[in-house]
C-alpha cells in the first residue's frame, strides 16, 4: 500500500467530509495555543530585531475549517507582538503542506477571503500563501527558508506500513488486528517502534536544512503515556474497535478474514521517551517542552456544553442530535476512509462505521475514553 | 461578474476538459521555445556565476498536460547549460500560479511522477514545487524572490470586464456582441483599450518588486498585428462567431437577447505597440524582443499531419475524426465554458457549441483562420 496514494482526509464538504468532521483536531489545535504563542513570540524576539521576511509552514494542513486556523492564529500573535514593539508585520511566506491527494482546491477557494481579512484586520498585504504537496518524510522546502514549522494531528501517520506487516507480507503476523494490540506478537511491536524511529528521524532530518538557526517547531500528535504500547491508555483502542467491527462484518460474510489479517495501519502513537530518543539521535534540534494531554473521544461533548453555557439560560443539558458513538465514528471515518476503503472496498464503509459506532457507544459507556496527545516544542540548534 | 470566481479552464480529464483540449496552447508553448532558451540561459550566465537558488514561476499555469511542460523545458535548458559549465543544477524554487478556481488537485497529483523524473533524468533532488493561487494582477510572491516569470495564453484575460460594459451597466453599449467588433461604438473600443493598459501595467508593477535585478520574463498572449482592433486579422473573430452562435440560439428562443447584450468578455488581444506603451510607462522592464506569430485555429491539422509523416508510410492524408469546427469548438469550450456558462446557463452549452462548431467550419472553409500570438521577452532593470 502506497500511503501517499491512499491516505487523505475525506474531500469536499459533504456529510462524511473531514471539513464537517474535524472537531477533535480543532480542539487539539486550541489546546496547544499557549505553546504556539510561546514559539511564535520567540521567533520574533530572538535577535531583538524582527526578521524582514518569515517562513512559516503547516505540515499536514488538510482542508476544511481547521486549515487556516493555525496560520490565522500565528498572524494574530505576530501582529500583537509587532504592535507592542511599534513595528509593522514582516513579510510572511506561508506554506500549506499535505500529501498530493489532499483537497487543495477546497483550501485554495478559501484564500481570497483569508487575504481580505488579513488586509482588513491587520492592514497587511505582505502575506503570501502557497500550497506545497508532498510527504513531510522528505525535503519540501528550500535551504534555510523557514522560521516556524507547525504540525498537528499528522505525525502519527507513518510513511508506510512497517515492512513485513503490509499487504505484500507472505504471512499475516498480526491476525485479526489493524495495529498493535495486547495480543500482537512482539515482532509486530518491534516493527512498529522501529518504523516510527526511522520516520520521525527522517522528518527531523528533512526539516533541519530547511530551517534558519534558532527556528522553532511545534508538533502535536497522537501518543500514549505508558512506555508499553499495549497498555490500554487510549492510544490504540480506536484501532481495536475498528478491528472488532471488521470481525463482525467477517462473521456476516461481508468481509474476507484474510483482508483483515493483511491490513495494518501506517500509524504509530509514541510515548514521550520515544520522541526524545529520535530528537536526540538526529541531533539538530533541542526540545523545549514535551507534554501530554488528554482529549475526549467525542469532541462534541465539551463543545456542546460550551455552547450551552451561553445559549441555554435554564442551565439544562443540551440534547445531542447524535450519540457519542456516531460522532466518534464520523470523526474516524473522515480520517481513515480513503485508506481503509481502498483495502476493504468502499461499498462496506456505511456498514462498517454503523457497527463501529455501536461498539464505540458501548465502550464509552464502560470506559473513560480519551486520546492522549503529545505536544512537543523544538528549537533548531545553530 | 467577478472574473476570479468564474474564469477557469474546464476541470478534470473528461471529454470537455481543458486537459483533453489544449493542443493550441501546447503549440504556442512549443513555438516560443527558442525564446525560452534564450531567457533561461541568460539568467544562468548573467553574472558568470550560476545563482545558488533560482525562483521560477509559471503564471496562469492551468492544469493538464501543458502545465509542467514549460517547467520541464526550463529544467532541461538549465541542466544542459550547467553541464556545459561543469556545475550542478542550482536549487529550483518553482511556483505554479493560477486563479483559485483552477484544478490544482489534478495538477498536484502529477507531481510525484514529475519529481521522480527530475531525480532520474537530472540527478537532482533540489527542486521544490508550490502552487500559488491568486490573480497575477496583484502581488503573488515575496520581495526579490524570482529570477524568471513565464506566462503563456493567459495575459489576454483582463482582470475584469471593462467598467460600463459589464452586467452592472445600465445600458448595453455593445449590443449583440461579446467583444470589440467592427460594429462596436468607439466608446467600447476605448474602454477595452484602457482596461488593457491598466491591467498590463498592474501586472508589471506587481512583478517588478518580486524580481531580482536582471531577472527575465517571457510572456505570450493572444494579440493582433494591426493597430485597429476591428481589423479582421484573427484576434476577435472567435468572439464574433460565438456572438453569432448565441444570436441563433436567441432566434430559437433558447437565449434571451438581453443576456447577449449584457455580456462582454474580460479579454483583450493587444497589438505590439500597446504592449510597448505599457512596458515603457511602467518603467521597470526593458523589452528584449517583441514578436508576433500565427497559429492555425485548428491545432489538430498540423499535429495530425506531423503524426502522419512517421506513421503513414503510404503518404496518404490522415482522416480526422472530427471536423475543424468541432476541434476548435472543443478548444474554445474548454477555456470559456466556466465564464460563458455562468452567464447564459450551463444547460445551453451543448447547443451553443454545436452551432458554434458549424459556424467555425463554414468560416474556416472561406477564410484563413489563424490566431495572432504575441511573444514578449523582458528583463528587469537594475
Amino acid at each position: 500500500m502506497e500511503v501517499m496514494q491512499v491516505l487523505h482526509m475525506n474531500n469536499g464538504e459533504g456529510e462524511t467530509s473531514y471539513a464537517k468532521n474535524s472537531n477533535i483536531q480543532r480542539k487539539i489545535i486550541s489546546a496547544t495555543n499557549s505553546r504556539l504563542k510561546e514559539a511564535v513570540i520567540s521567533i520574533l524576539c530572538k535577535n531583538k530585531k524582527i526578521p524582514e521576511s518569515i517562513g512559516i509552514a503547516d505540515l499536514g494542513c488538510s482542508s476544511g475549517p481547521n486549515t487556516l486556523m493555525v496560520v490565522t492564529e500565528v498572524i494574530n500573535i505576530m501582529d500583537a507582538t509587532c504592535r507592542k514593539s511599534g513595528s509593522s508585520l514582516p513579510e510572511l511566506r506561508i506554506s500549506l503542506n499535505d500529501l498530493p491527494g489532499n483537497d487543495f482546491n477546497d483550501l485554495f477557494r478559501s484564500l481570497p477571503e483569508f487575504y481580505r481579512k488579513v488586509k482588513e484586520e491587520k492592514g497587511s498585504e505582505n502575506c503570501y500563501v502557497a500550497g506545497v504537496p508532498g510527504s513531510f518524510y522528505g525535503r519540501l522546502f528550500p535551504l534555510k527558508s523557514m522560521h516556524f514549522f507547525h504540525s498537528s494531528s499528522s505525525l502519527h501517520w507513518l510513511s508506510q506500513v512497517p515492512l513485513g506487516l503490509g499487504t505484500e507480507a507472505r504471512t499475516a503476523l498480526n491476525k485479526g488486528k489493524l495495529y498493535i494490540s495486547n495480543t500482537s506478537p512482539s515482532e509486530v511491536i518491534t516493527k512498529y517502534m522501529s518504523q516510527f524511529q526511522n520516520d520521525f528521524s527522517l522528518f527531523l532530518q528533512s526539516r533541519s536544512p530547511e530551517m534558519v538557526p534558532g527556528g522553532r517547531m511545534l508538533l502535536s500528535l497522537m501518543g500514549r503515556s505508558s512506555i508499553d504500547p499495549t497498555a490500554e491508555d487510549g492510544c490504540y483502542y480506536q484501532w481495536e474497535l475498528l478491528a472488532h467491527a471488521l470481525s463482525i462484518l467477517v462473521s456476516k460474510g461481508l468481509v474476507e478474514e484474510e483482508k483483515v489479517d493483511s491490513f495494518n495501519a501506517p500509524y504509530y502513537a509514541p510515548c514521550p521517551e520515544e520522541v526524545t530518543i529520535a530528537v536526540e539521535k538526529e541531533g539538530s534540534f533541542v526540545i523545549n517542552r514535551l507534554e501530554a494531554f488528554e482529549v475526549e473521544w467525542d469532541a462534541s461533548i465539551s463543545l456542546n456544553s460550551t455552547l450551552c453555557d451561553s445559549d441555554d439560560k435554564n442551565g439544562q443539558l443540551c440534547m445531542k442530535s447524535a450519540s457519542s458513538g456516531q460522532q466518534v465514528a464520523k470523526t474516524i471515518r473522515a480520517v481513515v476512509e480513503s485508506m481503509v476503503g481502498s483495502h476493504f472496498g468502499n461499498e462496506i464503509m456505511d456498514d462498517l462505521f454503523k457497527v463501529y459506532s455501536d461498539l464505540v457507544d458501548d465502550y464509552i459507556y464502560k470506559n473513560r475514553a480519551v486520546y492522549i496527545n503529545l505536544v512537543v516544542s523544538l528549537t533548531r540548534k545553530g
